[in-house]
């Protein structure tokens, strides 16, 4: 597994808060640091940012890049169930527990200060990440999140095919599902572009996120960016918010 | 022909400063403002934009993207005088008259705040056009530029066959052969990683246009960037002060 990191100037002389990226659908760990344009504001904030791979890459499954929303850069950062992607297919324990492991033994990385956060499939992976390890993970945001994958068609193959028919099973990788039962401990920030094909699509539900964490009572501000698609000169434009909404609670 | 353009803030409300940029090698109209992470501090200063393709596209030439560095996305800004590529590979003019219209015509641009800067080969474009356009553009400044073309193969490559076998024709597209005829009327940046392959490949030749700028008494900064490569990640570390150094003499 590829990844990349971003170290900022401050890691010469000590450990720092660190801050994972999850990218979306056909991306891999080269498009973060290549087109999010958040190297500049994170040397200004002192954070390193590490940016892991959309799906395992190794050993190649037949039929695996057919489809550009399944199975190669789709991995949904969930452990499958179903062969034979169960074998490595397993993005929620590479992202929680190896990839973490890596960076500690590696890098500067302060043990008990860190955030995640993504696009689109991403964002997703971030919410439902950060919902199911509150404690791991101090700081959670989203750019255009699938936000009740549950309920969107891109989800439902996934979750399909990764975890089988079995919908209860499906619960724990859903973003609306988790923060409806309980509120993470910081504020959440997302944007969601106005003119994002994919919103229009019901892809990603914002609306429906938005209402489970009513019940729960979490502290969210979505804020719908007029005119705005689903590409990276949006995620580009509100990167510098994002970036200081994580380093407000990781560096406290 | 394709070009990108981002228009700062201050667009709205009155005419801006425009900077161009000419990209490298392989690369499009896509490629800047994608991966060079200009538009935040741009959005900050006040600069437009504008970033052309890096050669026709249509019509095809037979043969036209079998190289890499001769062809497609390897115009060289020159207007090529040899069949084929004379009929439409007029980059020089394209940069310099055509393209400056339709943006005057469509664009709030202030006429006389132009200035032009790009990357490798586009910084040998940058550097020539301005060299030989100084009342049309006001500040100069390259990354990695290909300094003394009619001495480096790609250089020797593209000018044989654009312009044909007489090396005296070649001198007006060589930055180091204008600059030690005449000074330009400002200060001149250029940036330079010392890991960059293609300087160690002969290819960029700074040191020749350096001396090159002293026979005029040119103002130049060239700094030998430690470390860095010929990529975009050098790039991005050192846009702030481009945009920085074309602002300082645009807004004068």
């Amino acid at each position: 597994m590829r990844f990349s990191v971003y170290k900022p100037p401050q890691a010469k002389t000590g450990k720092v808060p660190v801050l994972y990226y999850l990218a979306g659908l056909t991306c891999t760990d080269e498009t973060f640091p290549t087109k999010a344009h958040a190297q500049a504001v994170a040397a200004e904030l002192g954070l390193m940012l590490v940016a892991p791979d959309t799906s395992p890459r190794e050993p190649r499954i037949p039929g695996d890049s057919e489809k550009w929303d399944f199975g190669q850069g789709a991995g949904f950062y969930v452990d499958a169930t179903q062969a034979p992607w169960s074998t490595n297919y397993r993005m929620h324990s590479y992202i929680t527990r190896e990839l973490p492991e890596v960076i500690a033994a590696n890098l500067p990385a302060l043990p008990d200060a860190t955030g995640i956060f993504g696009h689109s499939m991403g964002g997703h992976g971030a919410l439902t990440i950060a919902l199911r390890n509150p404690t791991q993970y101090k700081s959670v945001s989203a750019f255009a999140p699938i936000g009740a994958p549950m309920q969107a068609p891109w989800g439902q193959k996934a979750f399909t095919n990764y975890l089988g028919p079995d919908r209860e099973k499906w619960r724990e990788y859903d973003a609306s599902e988790l923060i409806a039962r309980k509120a993470f401990p910081a504020h959440i920030l997302i944007d969601q572009g106005t003119a994002d094909q994919f919103l229009a699509d019901q892809q990603l539900l914002p609306e429906k996120f938005s209402a489970a964490a009513a019940k729960s009572g979490q502290k969210l501000t979505l804020r719908m960016q007029q005119g705005y698609d689903h590409g990276y000169y949006f995620i580009q434009t509100f990167m510098g918010d994002h970036l200081r909404h994580h380093a407000q609670i990781l560096k406290q």
